[in-house]
């Protein structure tokens, strides 16, 4: 059961983005009588992490735009005490209180719930050179300032060399987003992924899709390649990257591998931490310590599809949990549904989304998959514009369930998907799929949507036997 | 139970657009050993008829765009009989006949299994001078191309009074697609609407969204107004619409007003009519002759939300109902699924899209809906471009069961009500909505996705009792 709050009670999270915020927010809007505070160690709450390719690339172009609101907003209008450059320390739960440091020293706070919204940390492997100036990660606003100051500086230099050299370690998301952003940039860009396919929760049939865009903008892509250094040029920022035995010139290095849940806090405090190694929830958002919630990228979510605990940091997770958290916090009682993984990117002038499980992902469940891809047209045949959209589904050969989808098209793709994901949600199977009443309108689909003839070849897999 | 259809046995389809073609093909692939003639009273068979006001605005640019395959497609690559400018007069169920006419004169032909897709015809109603050349419907091909030459013939004379006078009758899909079409076309368009709205089919909080966007493009629209008479010009064609009294100078006018089934042929057959007028069907399609089919905008569509039989003649049904029926008809045995009257249109800068049950549509149903509405931005805060999007949910107050949903907005429109659409599909309530992982990137939505907006009320809305 949630923790139930007392009038006057007080609520602590820790994290002032994403999750935290929402938590907050969400905790103050149903009980304006407990105290609500909010330690975050850095500058910036309530902030747009999944904006910051576009800040770099100029698109979005004031950092004030990627901040939601900011903590004096918190403060004013939602009387929730935030406080930043304020880092929880040590977190005691059986005296319900959490040990913070600020530049004045250590405070003890007592707590009646509170949330851990501790988030996530850009993972930065300990390569020989990986702190010189020059080579960054992607993560928070200062690390999106930092990148944006490296470009202007080189911007001088660019005379010499004709464009700026960036390697881009990682072939994820974040990789792919900044490899467009620094294109933008007038970068000549090279992507470093150590394992043989970019985008490794795709299946390599789609994301061979994205390749071929890449390759198309002029972005060399360099897979089954490690990094084994970064080295120092003439003016002690980053030079060279060494990869495979080979030295690639680089004027800015990005490292894209990935992130990790910050969890210190919740293990030291004997928190338990689920097989993903973020902290385990049960569906209120509530940890192993009773009074203690998580939420957003540092905690776990159930998987819809596979039942099993995952872990996929996504700022729709974190609002959503950080929302759950909040109102569970102070007596509330309502449950997280579950991730499907869904999610969605633009690479240049493909969209890339996904949901639930892939080929390999679904194997990797134990499961048997049987698969579908088709290659439609975004809209009628007579409607001119438009291009091509390829779509995946994945499902159980013997019940015909619905397991996964993928999408990459010029168009389309984003909402579609939710279709997917909305499939998933309800358990459908591909016959199910094969009869939804889809919208048709010459400028926006075919009149077989390509969701429903992907669903029909995957019906014809089911019944190849049947006699008709 | 579907008929079971003998090796050499005859397919006999009635009407040769969407629904016949498509029959025609499935029973073709199923079965080599079959014949199968498509009786098509038209010169043209397969074409794409909501494609005709791109056609007419010129952005669909060639007639043979408009047509997906042409009769001698069908008879070399699918060995189907397809037999254009011949009209069925009789169908004689107890014999397995159906006369039919062409130039040469009435012929006999026999069947083993018969398919009606006779399709539906625009209303033309019996006002004085709606024969007048110059008052047009659309609904066919040769419809655009009499649209198309009246534009022509009308160009050399706009000198005259600036612009091509036009005048639509009727504010439905059809009426403001051709809006649209004509003011592409540099004409002066006013809408005439005999009811308060236009788009009746949305509830007037979201048409009215639509009504703005009209103005804002200079279209002149006039609902609660009846149109009383056409009266022809010095030409002798079309030059003024009296409508409530008043003249209006109109050099081209366009009556859609509405669609007919074609049922003439089955109902002097003695083959059941459903409620709604159309042709009464079971769920494989088979109307009250065991061995005649039905498909497309001649017969009806059990309703997925409302359960009961429904008339709703689009090119998405027609093309699913077509290969239902043509499975049906030399053998097999699936059923369809039903129709959530999904629908979506371009309007000028808008896109306005609808499924299931609008308030009054449920009311209509004796239901007592309860709904909420939102708008949203169609993108990141951050993130450049992009626009408003309004979503309304329609769902039962008491069980929370999602009734419909209707969007009008700058983008993302189109496939966002596909997952309306699935959840529909699903009978999913506003609770399972909201839980649903939907995707998120600044680009194509805000991290908070309009529909689960409008669903998180809606689910507020239902718990409003309920204490925290």
């Amino acid at each position: 059961m949630p923790p139930r709050m007392r009038s006057g009670g007080r609520l602590v999270v820790i994290g002032g983005d994403a999750a935290g915020m929402s938590a907050a927010s969400r905790a103050r809007r149903l009980r304006p009588d407990v105290e609500i505070v909010v330690l975050e160690r850095g500058d910036i709450v309530s902030y747009g992490a999944c904006s910051l390719p576009y800040y770099i690339a100029g698109e979005v172009e004031s950092r004030d735009d990627l901040i939601v609101h900011d903590a004096d907003f918190f403060r004013r209008e939602r009387h929730i005490d935030v406080r930043i450059r304020t880092e929880a320390v040590e977190l005691r739960p059986r005296e319900r209180t959490v040990v913070c440091r600020t530049e004045l020293g250590e405070e003890s706070l007592t707590y009646d719930a509170l949330i851990l919204a501790t988030g996530a940390s850009a993972v930065r492997p300990p390569l020989p050179g990986v702190d010189l100036p020059g080579v960054h990660t992607l993560r928070t606003v200062p690390d999106g300032d930092a990148i944006r100051d490296r470009l202007a500086e080189l911007g001088a230099d660019v005379a010499a060399h004709g464009a700026v050299r960036a390697t881009i370690v990682g072939g994820g998301y974040i990789g792919l987003e900044m490899a467009e952003a620094l294109v933008a940039r007038n970068a000549r860009v090279t992507i470093i992924e150590l394992l043989p396919h970019v985008l490794a929760t795709l299946d390599p049939d789609m994301s061979d899709l994205v390749v071929r865009e890449l390759l198309d903008r002029q972005v060399i892509v360099r897979t089954e390649t490690g990094v084994e250094a970064f080295e120092p040029g003439d003016d002690g920022s980053v030079g060279w990257v060494l990869a495979d035995g080979q030295r690639l010139a680089t004027d800015i290095a990005l490292v894209a591998v990935g992130v990790r849940p910050n969890v210190d806090l919740a293990k030291k405090a004997g928190i338990d931490l689920g097989r993903t190694g973020a902290i385990a929830v049960d569906p209120r958002q509530i940890t192993s310590e009773p009074m203690v919630l998580a939420a957003g990228d540092c905690a776990e979510s159930p998987h819809i599809v596979s039942g099993r605990s995952t872990w996929v940091p996504l700022g729709t997770t974190a609002n959503k949990q950080g929302r759950i958290a909040g109102e569970n916090a102070v007596g509330g009682d309502i449950r997280f549904a579950g991730v499907a993984g869904t999610n969605v990117t633009k690479v240049f002038g493909l969209t890339v989304a996904q949901t639930g499980l892939s080929t390999a992902g679904a194997e990797g469940e134990g499961l048997a998959p049987d698969s579908v891809r088709i290659t439609a047209s975004t809209r009628s045949h007579a409607y001119p514009g438009g291009g091509r959209i390829s779509v995946k589904l994945v499902f159980d050969p013997g019940t015909g369930r619905l397991l996964g989808g993928q999408l990459v098209g010029v168009e389309g793709v984003a909402k579609r998907i939710d279709t997917l994901a909305t499939a998933l949600a309800a358990k459908m199977d591909v016959r199910d799929l094969a009869g939804v009443d889809m919208s048709y309108a010459p400028p926006f689909a075919p009149v077989w949507d390509p969701l429903l003839i992907a669903a029909n070849q995957a019906v014809k897999k089911l019944s190849r036997e049947r006699v008709v």
